[in-house]
């Protein structure tokens, strides 16, 4: 006692992750890791959070700390009302739900939507956490094909012609993991197709605040706001152990979300809440958002740098506007868990893309890299050892080619 | 767009909650409340939660603000250990597992071990946050029929003898809504059955420090460990804000609990959790729990007092030696939501029993009285009136009774 039959069935379907088991070798200390999603700690307002957790103690008292709301703290609702005007969003402070993370309401829509075998569809690849949200409600993934500027709305409109999903999963800006943003015409594009098929759109927008070139290009909740769960976070502009997400839904979705959080956490750190109030209402991110840029750009500007330099030609990068990640795609045969292995070995890691594809065994040739978490130097350096490592791994590759063409005569 | 039959099925089992309503009527201005099931604001820390921020500043810096792993904050589960060894638990840090409030892993709970139709037992009445977790997995449940001192184990025994559960689920001190406590003999009772039918355990302990007369009783943990998963939270001796719950679980349940986890919030809030380490490991808590006691211990003594006074004869009531509530048993026939709408119109107002069993419709005639939120002469105020409105409908009943009797001659 206890036993693995007691395990509910969908227990089964979660299964051990194998990006967990990656990010804990990548912990060992000298490893030099390509291989997180994690923002910089020296890009965390510290002075800032000093200062309003003063605020908060001051303006708010015992009330920071007591039992609040399920939906939220109002000041904090209120906050994101002008948050989300900026985008272009229009919502009320009543309509606005604070949950722990984006995180929260994935799994929260999750639970109120998906049966047992109901179809979602999302991009391929697509965000890992948004997998392991998902997955325990046992639904069926159908994967839509993707190009440099994201999901294509053709094939997006095929899959929905063929089966109805319960909805569709997407990240608009410097997508996890292949950092890549949808151009307005596809926003349209994908709207229209939404409206078309009468159906869902879950729009998970973590990134679109590091925008390291380009304009901001509107939500496609602006496009279809009836149609479209709008889902963001402050882990990446404020700090991600706060854990605070928000999301605007259609109000038949928002009232169920709020019943679902209830039995989940009764509501977030109201603590944290008051703080994130004062982040937003204070003016602070506007000032601090620009320190972060400045951080990251030159970063990811040296990745891709050394990349040119360092990469096998046959391997081609996406150069996004902004976001955490540049995605790579080595030639077809090329296997990334080992290559990861072997980077590893180099005290270097980086994540084999093929986690972040629904069906298993799709995207063996692809790896994530992330930028933030260390600097140019070391970024470049680190390039250097992954791109030998891949030089070796293409030569071997093509030698057992060759080797399995010469077996064959 | 979107439409209702987009939930899916265990959604439709969540229903809006009845109590959620009352709750909402009961923060109307000038409300009397005895509804509330929160601690009161002036016995949050607020001098020490000020001083530790600073230590928690000084002592982590970023890494307070950072992801952390989904187990919990390391300084959090090493200061859990010696909480838990004076409870005479003995358990190492990585095993101690740290959740958003104890709701956390009620849910977590409910998602790895519930398939649909399965059963769970529980008192009646029990927990109404464990309900919530629990249903949206789709269980049926068993009631365990209790008296004075908590759930009965020939009660127990017997359900599990006529159907295999799940696992049962009972909160063993001043238990929420009764305030009852199990006595050492059923701890043993229920831990000698539990071992017999090879059973699960969830032993859910958020008031166990709160106890204002008598001695600690050992948790059923420590009589049958491997056989249980034993969860508390600070919410009642620190902040209920800060949403800090942790359990210590049998190895192949802690591990899922840590994945579905991760599924739902990656992890509970490092600045929470690096609080509340300070906040233990720094002997504040010791200095703090007996404020908080003598805080409550007179509240819950004019509360009883107030009752004796001017609560009808027929009425009973437990007399809990800790904890946060009282639980009041009418006559057969009494409907203690109609009183409580009489109640409320008086501006005073309670929980009905009712919504604490899992049958529907069992416990017309109980209520839940809380004591923590109000002072002494506002508590004595209010029990005055609910007296009154219990001393009418008791007349309005009998009369009814007359009438009909008389009708039938």
């Amino acid at each position: 006692m206890p036993r693995k039959n007691m395990l509910a069935h969908r227990t089964h379907n979660m299964g051990a992750s194998a990006i967990r088991e990656i990010l804990k070798v990548v912990s060992k200390p000298g490893m030099i890791s390509l291989a997180g999603g994690i923002p910089a700690p020296e890009s965390f307002p510290m002075t800032i959070i000093r200062e309003i957790t003063e605020t908060v103690f001051a303006k708010y008292g015992p009330k920071a700390f007591q039992y609040d709301l399920t939906e939220g703290f109002l000041p904090l609702r209120e906050a994101l009302v002008d948050y989300l005007l900026e985008k272009g969003i229009a919502a009320a402070a009543e309509q606005i739900l604070v949950s722990s993370g984006s995180q929260g309401v994935l799994d929260s829509l999750g639970k109120i939507l998906i049966n047992p075998g109901d179809r979602v569809a999302l991009e391929a690849p697509t965000y890992l956490g948004a997998l392991q949200a998902f997955t325990p409600y046992e639904p069926e993934y159908v994967q839509i094909a993707t190009d440099d500027q994201g999901m294509l709305p053709d094939a997006l409109a095929t899959a929905l012609s063929q089966h109805p999903v319960k909805f569709i999963y997407l990240v608009p800006n410097f997508q996890n993991p292949t950092g890549r943003t949808l151009p307005m015409n596809r926003r349209r594009a994908i709207a229209d197709i939404i409206r078309q098929f009468d159906t869902l759109l879950v729009e998970d927008d973590p990134y679109g605040d590091l925008r390291y070139r380009g304009t901001l290009l509107p939500p496609i909740k602006t496009l279809v706001p009836d149609h479209v769960v709008y889902i963001s976070t402050l882990s990446k502009v404020f700090a991600p152990g706060l854990r605070m997400g928000f999301c605007l839904a259609p109000d038949l979705i928002s009232r169920w979300l709020i019943l679902a959080k209830q039995g989940v956490d009764l509501h977030t750190s109201t603590f944290n809440q008051a703080l994130a109030a004062e982040y937003l209402a204070g003016g602070h991110l506007k000032r601090h958002l620009p320190r972060i840029i400045a951080l990251y750009r030159p970063r990811q500007e040296a990745m891709i740098d050394a990349m040119a330099r360092f990469f096998p030609e046959s391997f081609t990068w996406s150069v996004p506007d902004g976001g955490m990640f540049v995605w790579v795609k080595g030639p077809e045969g090329m296997d990334m868990e080992t290559v990861n292995q072997k980077a590893v070995a180099r005290m270097t890691a980086f994540v084999p893309g093929t986690y972040f594809f629904a069906r298993p065994g799709d995207g063996r040739e692809t790896m994530r890299l992330n930028y933030t978490m260390a600097n140019e130097k070391t970024l470049t350096g680190a390039v250097k050892i992954v791109g030998e490592v891949l030089e070796e791994a293409l030569m071997e590759m093509t030698g057992h080619r060759q080797a399995a063409s010469v077996s064959r005569w």
